[in-house]
């Protein structure tokens, strides 16, 4: 552990000595040198096994067991493990409850949650019951705001360490800029931009060979089993965490910032139907689905701070892939869009774009300069690299995870708070702050510095 | 006039043969061919003049009068007139009443309004009083509701036809996408967005040479005199015409669809104070000043039948300009930002965007195939001489404005209602219908041929 981060941990420790909150990692123990994270797996399906070879990666971790209802994706899994020449875990198959029998483990260090949306939040919470001290899941931390109360309340009175694995907080432009932000390149911060923007009509239905048909739900493929049912039934934005996670740690949210309130708009749902009706005539399974989801749910977010955010979910239609990111200063900004940067009194011509590469190489962050060879090859670009690192360091040390329970609420409270707002006929409506008034003391802990 | 726009204007007398709405142009008289249309121009500064220049260049028109309070402005103004060669015409100097003189001007087909915003309703109500039929004016309409009423419900109780002349809907890009959106290119659209980007530091302020001060005001330059109170007192889409007129023009709003509701955020105001601040140190005119209008305003807003749209308005940072356009359909989009479009299945590589320039070339709209020569020189990039070409070429025929009082009121509306959602803590607010359900039965009108 370095002087910042050890420093850093003290200054928590007294500033939430009075408060309610457990300070929980002051009871983690950290590891002796050479003990290794022992990690279990729940859920490897198409995400959960990449997290698996990434495990099987690092000396530092032992994967202790794997656990999914999908004998398949359970052999997928494994051959990964034997592939790296590692010594089979634990492999735990059967029913929907099974998963349950890996907190029967003994010393377990944290777990992994690669599961459908709909079983984040009860595993997390069994997780927590059963003393796992770390708990990492996949985006979101649940469904309802009762959802993600609930984790919030667990881990708060256990001193769990709830991380959602939220990637894009480590994609390396978004750090770069981060960086930049950090540097007050930008000046003061007043509007930021991010969202979803990724045609995911061909993971929504899954091609039925034999019929011809474009299926979703139980008989489909991966996600088809199960995120489709989430745009015919919800109206709202599905799938907001890879745009805020980097908006909200660029402007400290949750550290002396907070949301405070959000409006979407929803526009009218025409492109999954438009799909099935494209890929099957009239007969297709989906043609009869009457989708709920607007094809373009537009979020404005306000902050205590005074900055807006705008987050746009935009996956039923035909489309280039983009998260749109923009962070915008007084003096000057970034579109990931165009991938373009100006900075006043900097950028050679007077409110003109530059090419972003010269910038993003120059504020490379330092996590990326000591670990961007190590990351090389894991998913997304590498940034799949840093979040499972910052997890099993988090262990390692027995220090908080850089990203915590309080930002997988804020971040996963969008969800519902959208489909209220449209529900309500796009009104705004408040944040609830699962900090509890501790955001005005809480500080940034957010990669700092090189180590996680 | 070609058949197909005498068709459609057939098609509107009949249609509206039973609307409280009075057909004006069914009274408006024709131009004998080499009958010269009159014009007077109220507002002669940076603006006012532009559109005497284009006058200047046109045959068919014979400019009668000049109107203004500065007679330094009133110089650059004569000065285009005779440089071009044409006669000199009344010239009107006097207090800010004198431009009443106008209207005392026998058969004047038209007049054509460019001075600070809080002067087009009351002018505009004068220039319908006095019998004028043809009414040209800047954006915006007017500056509250109850202004934008007046003056559509003036205009349908004589039968004048008033043009905002936004001359963005005219820009050659912005017509090839709309030619692209009317031959099915993007499918259904379900989302578009536009604004107002571009930093008006150096506009709102005057260097004020003894001094070293920045001013605005009375002694201050240009629209620095009047426009940066705006950013003073009110919070809000101060300018939301450049960005929205495209938009509705492409979804044929007031023509078979129309705004329901709008919702603002707004972020913090900064960017003018750290710019007084920067200029002129803690002791600077602009520095005591509280800028109430946030750097950013973000509006939603929601269509009758269910795209929707978002605007930006975004003045007073250090950005490159940009109108931020985006148009999606079902089946693809364009994005100004980047340059690029993407047509599913068109495009050669799935989900990836194409440059822009090959599609906008393609499906260059045939005003601009009949006109581009001559919109050379014109400003802002030719769309300029579109624009008095449409008010010009209105007035010959005898028939409505292709832009009309209509367009003026709801795309202007956005500001008031932009101010009232951000009053009422960003609250979702209602359109009023200034067609009066007349929108439902409407047919849309807009650059449907290369005529005008």
């Amino acid at each position: 552990m370095n002087t910042t981060r050890r420093n850093f941990v003290k200054a928590v420790a007294v500033t939430t000595a009075g408060a309610a909150v457990l300070p929980g990692h002051l009871f983690a123990r950290p590891k002796k040198a050479n003990e290794k994270v022992r990690l279990a797996f729940i859920g490897v399906g198409l995400r959960g096994e990449s997290h698996v070879a990434l495990a099987c990666n690092r000396d530092d971790v032992e994967i202790v067991a794997l656990s999914d209802i999908n004998a398949q994706m359970m052999d997928r899994a494994k051959n990964i493990v034997q592939k790296a020449g590692r010594p089979m875990p634990q492999i735990i198959l059967g029913d929907k409850t099974a998963y349950k029998k890996v907190f029967d483990i003994k010393d377990l260090d944290g777990v992994i949650i690669a599961t459908p949306w709909e079983w984040h939040c009860p595993m997390i919470l069994d997780a927590i019951a059963a003393g796992i001290k770390y708990v990492g899941t996949e985006v979101m931390l649940g469904i309802t705001l009762e959802d993600h109360w609930k984790v919030v309340r667990a881990a708060e009175a256990s001193g769990a360490h709830v991380m959602m694995l939220e990637n894009v907080c480590y994609r390396r432009d978004v750090m770069a800029v981060m960086n930049m932000v950090r540097q007050n390149v930008f000046g003061e911060l007043v509007h930021l931009q991010g969202g979803y923007q990724h045609n995911l009509r061909s993971v929504l239905f899954t091609e039925d060979k034999p019929s011809g048909d474009y299926i979703f739900g139980e008989k489909a493929f991966s996600e088809a089993q199960w995120r489709t049912a989430h745009s015919i039934h919800r109206n709202g934005d599905l799938y907001p965490t890879h745009g805020i996670g980097p908006c909200a740690m660029m402007i400290d949210i949750n550290r002396g910032n907070r949301f405070i309130s959000l409006s979407s708009f929803d526009s009218k749902a025409r492109g999954l139907h438009k799909y099935t009706v494209d890929k099957n005539g009239e007969k297709g399974t989906g043609t009869k689905v009457r989708f709920k989801c607007g094809d373009m749910i537009t979020t404005n977010i306000k902050c205590a701070n005074g900055e807006t955010i705008l987050l746009q979910h935009d996956t039923f239609v035909a489309r280039p892939y983009s998260l749109g990111f923009r962070v915008q200063g007084t003096e000057g900004l970034w579109m990931d869009v165009s991938n373009t940067i100006y900075v006043n009194g900097v950028s050679p011509k007077y409110d003109t774009w530059d090419q972003a590469d010269a910038w993003l190489k120059k504020y490379d962050h330092p996590l990326w300069q000591k670990y961007g060879e190590d990351s090389k090859g894991a998913g997304h670009g590498g940034m799949d690299f840093f979040v499972i690192h910052a997890f099993v360091e988090s262990i390692k040390r027995g220090t908080p995870t850089p990203m915590d329970v309080y930002d997988a609420a804020a971040w996963s409270a969008i969800t519902p708070l959208s489909e209220k707002s449209i529900e309500l006929g796009n009104a705004t409506v408040e944040f609830p702050d699962f900090t509890s008034g501790n955001w005005m003391l809480r500080k940034q802990d957010f990669a700092l510095d090189n180590s996680y």
